[in-house]
């Protein structure tokens, strides 16, 4: 209210009422984000590659610029992390966070979607995340209400804030994205996070190597705009980075892979283990969006190790969406 | 804190520990209930008809006066809108929610509701709001703790606060009650919506008209003190706003509506549709308790219309619910 | 922040990170902790027995010490009143809570527990509250993150806060627990309470006896220190409290309760009932862990009679629970 502020003239970079994917967004946006989260960062910003165990981050207090305000979650399809992140990043920025749950609401009334979002938007809610098993969801809601929709991962379409997050972290550690080659290497066909980062880093002037079997990597990604290969050992000596996809075996688990030995073939070619991990540049980072599947995608030995900035990731997460929440207030206001 | 305080010597209008009902309010307590919300509503107050699709409201920022206080919501019912208003009302007011789901409570151990209540009461809960499946339960909690508790909908009984919201709508945009004439159309039978809204608009001189099938409205709702009527189309020309209760197929779809044929009936007889809303006054309200069953008891171009007050109810239901919680929380203290 | 602290030079009490049990506590630091609690205990401190229905407590406004902190409850069986007074607790101190529910959780996903649980600390969660089926894994956990870990119940092995309470408790209302006869009763076999209570009392001089059937109390508890009977009514005039535990029907109902007469059986001998309570010293305690089967374990007239501390005992939980959760955040800051 009383508060001096520092004369803004020209036009602010982040103008968009929603945030629904990386495709959409130009470089300078990105950055902007990028840019905003550091405020956010969790204090002590670790130094060394990982999280050291002994100093998991304790929360930095910032100013409470959404108090009186109300975050709507909206999770169709099961989330932890991704629901806890946004929770914490709203509540730390003071808002008030309500979460609407398929199993008790409305929807099972006979209620359009749409509706149970325009109602809680009467009661005065201003942003929402959304998760859905449909791509449209997350769009269509975003055209037809004022308030601000945040896309919480929308099936195998676009999830923004995690590569936000991933890219945060990837110039937290590299000090730059311009350049960089990340290797993105498993199930692309199911991986929502495989394309928001594509688009991200791309933008922001990296090389990105989708990596994986025919099966779960078809020809046709070349047309996103990347490398695709099948071989991670021969692309592995140049990557900057390389981000583990989660093999999804829960929701296609028998399709891809029939029995037990198409399983170990696949982490044959595809795990990432310590051997492998040898032939990478001395100073790779290893990320994950988890959750992990320790012993298959990933061993223990590489997940715990001193170059995966998995927990790192996490932490950065609630940053980034603390900024974008704030920004997308701000637009919005 | 430091605020000056208007000297009251007179008995406070508002005494009561619960809010059980509004079948057991004075027209002097309604008023006072109304009176109090309005420094609770959204902002802004929308002039026109409708909640205009490019001003959602937002929330004025209110004294914390129930800061440290905590409110449990019980719901034994699905429950989306109604859980999330009163989720926000106690939360702009200051106060702590806990919500206690029937799937994870101690009532699948053995315990009597009345027992968890007592537990939860014991803890500093000073109130709760109850919804379940059976009429006897608020009262007979109500009877039995010291707190407060507000009925959040019990059974085809009452569900005050929504009946309230509506009352304060239609104040809000006719200037008055008194005089009013509201038609109350489709599933009278299981509405506790329509008993609710009733009991309150004829102790504030409206004049309620029910309008349904006689599966869905039984002659015997004449003793009540209302009109009755089959005809939605005689009754439309004199009514100042029609509030139109969702079809509960969810509950007795196979029961009233065997065939296909059965609903196709019903609709030509009561849907609220564009053609029909020509016979009524050019000033007539539309509401609707939600959630609707769209193309069912109303088409999308009236519930999305001029005349369409129904996102403006669940604005005005935050408000509502924050007075309440305020004054039965000053009347326990 | 600018408050004067009287200058505290020798070594804190309390220098734990996690509190997985009582039997790992020394008495100096149980009774620390219920000293802590002190400043807590909800208003009007109740000074006949029971919890006058005509005065629930209201809330003590305590400094916010957890402000910006978060506690995270995982909470992998039922629970109802733990889960509630904790988040209580923390939120009366200013803390976020987030919950972890099964049904929602990563853990579908594949994830192993010390995951999830890793990433909601890479989050800036530093305190975690589990209640598991396996004994095992609250002090897994503990072992493996730099945070605190509350134990919330851990089969049928350990339940400090609700020992911690109810010790709280007896004190409150005894002045001294050194030289009391407490009496815990029933489903010895299954209960944490019974073992965490044991393990505390005994440390600060109480003596206890275990009594129950021999299948719900074999033989072999007498190792730990306990006397063991078979006859309430023969222990019943020493006794200065009783612990009435709850019978786990629905885990364990028909296996040790063949038939109704079976349960006729155990209620002639081990129901808590005024006929049975009239051999007792008239100022015995009559306490409870809740959830209660009224009728089996307990009778109404003596669960809702003038010796009962039942709901006294939920009360102190909060205090309990507060004092726990700011002595570790301290400890582990």
């Amino acid at each position: 209210m009383s508060k001096k502020r520092t004369g803004h003239t020209s036009k602010p970079v982040w103008t968009k009422k929603d945030l629904l994917g990386l495709a959409g967004l130009s470089a300078k946006e990105i950055l902007h984000i990028l840019d905003a989260a550091r405020r956010f960062e969790l204090v002590p910003p670790v130094k060394a590659a990982g999280l050291a165990k002994a100093c998991p981050p304790s929360v930095r207090r910032v100013p409470q610029t959404l108090t009186g305000q109300a975050v709507a979650l909206l999770f169709f399809e099961p989330s932890t992390r991704t629901a806890a992140s946004f929770r914490l990043a709203a509540r730390r920025l003071g808002a008030e966070v309500i979460e609407i749950r398929t199993a008790t609401s409305s929807v099972q009334k006979g209620e359009t979607l749409l509706d149970t979002v325009r109602n809680i938007e009467a009661m005065g809610v201003r942003t929402f995340v959304i998760r859905h098993a449909d791509a449209e969801v997350p769009h269509n809601i975003a055209r037809n209400i004022e308030s601000s929709v945040i896309n919480g991962g929308d099936d195998a379409n676009e999830h923004p804030t995690q590569a936000l997050l991933d890219i945060y972290t990837l110039r937290q550690m590299k000090g730059r994205i311009k350049g960089l080659t990340v290797a993105i290497v498993g199930d692309i066909l199911h991986s929502r996070v495989a394309r928001s980062n594509l688009y991200g880093l791309k933008k922001l002037g990296a090389k990105v190597i989708f990596v994986g079997p025919p099966a779960l990597l078809p020809k046709r990604f070349e047309k996103l705009g990347c490398e695709i290969s099948r071989d991670l050992d021969a692309v592995f000596p140049q990557c900057d980075a390389v981000n583990m996809l989660r093999m999804q075996f829960e929701r296609h688990g028998k399709k891809f892979f029939p029995t037990r030995k198409a399983q170990e073939e696949y982490k044959k070619k595809f795990q990432l283990n310590t051997r492998r991990l040898k032939r990478a540049k001395a100073d790779i980072l290893v990320m994950h969006p988890g959750p992990m599947n320790r012993g298959i995608e990933i061993t223990d030995d590489v997940a715990d190790g001193p170059r995966s900035v998995i927990l790192r990731q996490v932490a950065n997460g609630v940053a980034v969406r603390m900024a974008v929440l704030a920004l997308l207030a701000k637009a919005n206001r």
